[in-house]
């Protein structure tokens, strides 16, 4: 339903974060969840499924960038796990009243003038934040 | 292109989660930063992140949606602890060679059949995972 | 077992770090577990623990001290995650090579001076760190 | 004061949970703070300082048993921020009504029984839980 696409080939969509907070506002509301949506709940959830996307990665030592030697079905685990966090992250911003987009675009401006690439390219450590 | 806009009120900008993926990447690439950026380093630099977003509501008690009576400057701080969680995680994502936009959308259809609308909108407690 | 107890009536025992420490490490020897106790692994399983934690609180809005009205399975249940933190926590601390006792010890003096008694008690917000 | 010893010779103190959770209930009354201990309060302070410990494993790649190569004032970081996760679990299991020593010994307890010995020390993967 979601993939349905006349396209002869798979083309990625690009999926917005608005179009995905608006989705989730309707998710709750026609199952009368906003009640439960409040802000530390949303924050609490979110901090669980972190714990479960932490929980895949808990016992494999290094793991190498594309994951190499995984399987489809842990690879699929993987993106449930990474999108239960984003959409309770989006419901938060969301409950919050916060524009969730705008602020990351706001935040990469900021990190790009906090770590100017001459001064930067030789750190022994890094962070956006 | 994103930016460009000939409105003379503002719009909010619609964010994909492609457009950051792809600042993000770039990002690292020009600080010299992908050596730093392996899955489970960014997984605890996430973490981190929510320990910093958590830390903003630690000793709120209750917070009411739509943040009233917070000061701008509390909104502004919550936005970039927001944004660092959102952007370790597309960062994540996009190094572990996933599409993140895509599992989200397939997430949302999984959860709305996990959920049926009749049976569950009168449940007590409820989440999407 | 653990609870075998001679006295008449039960006086909770006053368990240590060191105890619990001692326990953990034998029980990773005897089974062969040592070798995927590294740091890094046991933080991040301390990380799925908390997430565990967490979902116990996640949807019922403020909880009054002493959890009234939980019934005693859920009080259960939440020992058993609070124990899951802590062991993990204790075994991080010992592959690191450190003593956690210690520290607390220190931290709390470090604290006290930190949030010298007169000028604190009335303080709005609050923490140890 | 607190390491005050008649010993010729260092001997690491047996600290115990009980003496800790002592002082933490202190340290809060003497301040005040009893109010703003509620049971999320200090969850949420937990998962703030368990960012705070995340981030200093977050971009070291595997770290090896014993902090090798770390220097003091690195490891006494660490002591300090493994420090404020237990003394916000001690707290959070003592405003609970929760005995977390007893709670503890019974989940290794419950744990030896789930992961017998003979059975689990070939496993590929491990843990308490």
């Amino acid at each position: 339903m979601e993939k349905s696409c006349e396209c002869p080939t798979r083309t990625p969509k690009d999926v917005s974060l608005q179009e995905l907070r608006d989705r989730l506002a309707e998710f709750a509301e026609v199952r009368g969840w906003e009640q439960y949506h409040s802000p530390r709940n949303l924050l609490l959830a979110l901090v669980g499924e972190v714990g479960e996307l932490s929980e895949i990665f808990q016992w494999k030592g290094e793991v190498a960038k594309g994951l190499p030697n995984w399987t489809s079905d842990d690879k699929e685990h993987l993106e449930e796990e990474l999108s239960d966090v984003l959409l309770y992250l989006i419901r938060l911003a969301d409950v919050c009243g916060l524009d969730l987009g705008q602020a990351a675009l706001t935040k990469i401006v900021k990190n790009a003038r906090k770590y100017p690439i001459s001064t930067t390219n030789q750190r022994a450590t890094s962070n956006y934040n």
